[in-house]
């Protein structure tokens, strides 16, 4: 089953708003770059592999309206252009690498015409939406094999269809054990935004995969009673030394696992790696409103006035990770070497 | 600053009903014992403390309308308001104990009428009431000495005001310490039914400490940072050996502190010990409606088909505790004998 996260139509980038999940199923059209951002910053549109693509469709929405010959003046509006999109969320490195990869067109191509770089702009946009769809299906064999048949498996946040061009990373994993294997899923309802009671248990029960949902801070508990076989996240950015940016209390998941010498797998493509930063301290971490902590829809969960601390992401050190499920294979540590030699294939 | 959470009028129980803070301020008036149970049940009165003082006036209330002057009928009539009020909330122990004290006046006063014994059992739910003013004033001192200037301390839930008849255990000690020192308090939200959001961070404002409310994953990131100097939570009932029975997420935050080298304290009166069960692994563990997980409000989070695992409690392992606050001093590690000393005072 295949959930139509992000599209192009040929005229707007089609994606479901992922905040009315579960509750409504409704498209979103963006016509303008301007709408792209806002439904980025918004979490219309969420999870690294689909923020690359959100990106890389928003630089082609920036530029339609361009309609001068003048190739300096496209290179600027394209400037102008990326710095707003990469103003949207600051942590997720394949908005950037996407973004990269766009200007990368331009820079080859240093004789065409506007028009003609438009075109290749598209097909760049194209090729890392499908680039993303084989990706998925290939992590998706590679981390399969860890997966045994009545195995409990624990996630947090939603690194599955909605948040990439096909099936998804961490679930990505799930999708493709199904085929072979019965196992359970526990999935962390990931507060504040509740992407893991929102959309990876709507993910799973669209698969069929038996789902479970708990509060955060009950992962101890099940870890405790032995009920988790291993832990399967995703994430927004890994360092040159396998240190992992991905949503808030995927880190305390992993101190979690290492207590109860659970194996803690982190799910991500290429594209997620930034090999330019050396560990996770160098990860600009986006810190969010207050609101979405102390609110619940209109209802005020926690008095106005109180102060709050809102990191969307944490930190886990690479010490901390079994290994690391790429479209090549497994990375197990140490990493740094590994790491550098995948990001230069 | 007293906070009024329960008090006995002379016709009725009147408690403030929790559920609805921080937006209301409202009291409820249980002039039935059914009410106090559904008091207890939907958590308008909770907190180990409370919950044994609850208790003793429910029994108090259950026997108001008891006329006949047989012994024996009485008895019986005390039997089934206890085993009633009893099946309300089956973890915190307290409010055993306080079913328990109520019975054994009977017990003690075998020639005594009804009439009489009802006069006694009031006189007794007050004894129960003003012990924990008295002892929640004891363990504030007792616990202050721990806080240094500059602490940042981190709690779960409410082991305040709003769970004693006075200003608490875990939070008490705040209130102490804040007459010499100058800290800071982190208290997690407390999923699924944020009384850390909604009751902590109220009660920590009107005392004017310096509060921030985090998402209960959060804790960890602010760990790792070297952001928090001591935890400090309350307990539900604690086992013979130090095992501690407390609001889930408690476990987790006693793992992190142990793999970040933070003190750990649970602060409790001797109401909440329990030295007839050997290990945690025996303290009956409430679970509780799915809907509190899936639910906020009338919006839901999740799927309403999808499973849930919803525990209101975990046990934390005696080896992961620092120390046990109680009225009487601290107790250190190994607990065993020292809890069978101060249970048996």
């Amino acid at each position: 089953m295949s959930i139509p996260t992000i599209q192009w139509t040929g005229r707007s980038l089609k994606i479901i708003d992922q905040r009315r999940l579960p509750g409504k199923f409704i498209f979103l059209h963006c016509y303008r770059v301007q709408e792209v951002w806002q439904a980025i910053k918004t979490l219309s549109v969420r999870g690294a592999p689909a923020l690359g693509i959100a990106a890389a469709y928003g630089v082609v929405l920036g530029l339609k309206s361009f309609r001068s010959s003048s190739r300096e003046r496209f290179e600027q509006q394209l400037e102008r252009v990326c710095t707003y999109l990469g103003s949207s969320r600051p942590t997720a490195v394949n908005l950037f690498h996407a973004l990269d990869a766009m200007k990368q067109v331009v820079k080859e191509h240093p004789c065409c015409s506007p028009q003609a770089l438009r075109h290749l702009l598209h097909k760049k946009a194209d090729e890392i939406y499908n680039k993303d769809r084989y990706v998925c299906r290939q992590i998706g064999r590679v981390g399969s094999r860890l997966i045994k048949n009545n195995h409990r498996a624990l996630t947090i946040c939603n690194a599955g269809a909605l948040a990439t061009a096909d099936y998804g990373t961490a679930l990505g994993v799930f999708y493709t054990a199904q085929k072979k294997m019965k196992f359970k899923v526990y999935a962390c309802e990931t507060r504040p935004l509740w992407q893991g009671a929102r959309l990876t248990t709507w993910e799973l029960l669209q698969h069929k995969i038996d789902v479970t949902l708990i509060c955060d801070s009950m992962a101890a508990d099940l870890m405790r009673q032995g009920l988790i076989d291993l832990v399967i996240v995703g994430a927004d950015r890994i360092a040159a030394n396998g240190d992992v940016a991905n949503k808030i209390g995927t880190y305390n998941l992993a101190v979690l696992a290492k207590y109860h010498r659970v194996p803690f797998y982190v799910v991500a493509p290429k594209s997620t790696f930034d090999h330019t930063i050396k560990t996770g301290n160098e990860i600009p971490i986006e810190h969010r409103s207050p609101e979405e902590i102390k609110r619940c829809h209109h209802v005020w969960i926690a008095p106005k006035n109180v102060k709050v601390y809102n990191p969307a992401f944490d930190i886990t050190p690479c010490k901390l990770v079994t290994g690391l499920i790429t479209e090549q294979g497994i990375l197990l540590p140490p990493f740094r070497k590994k790491i550098l030699k995948f990001c230069s294939r």
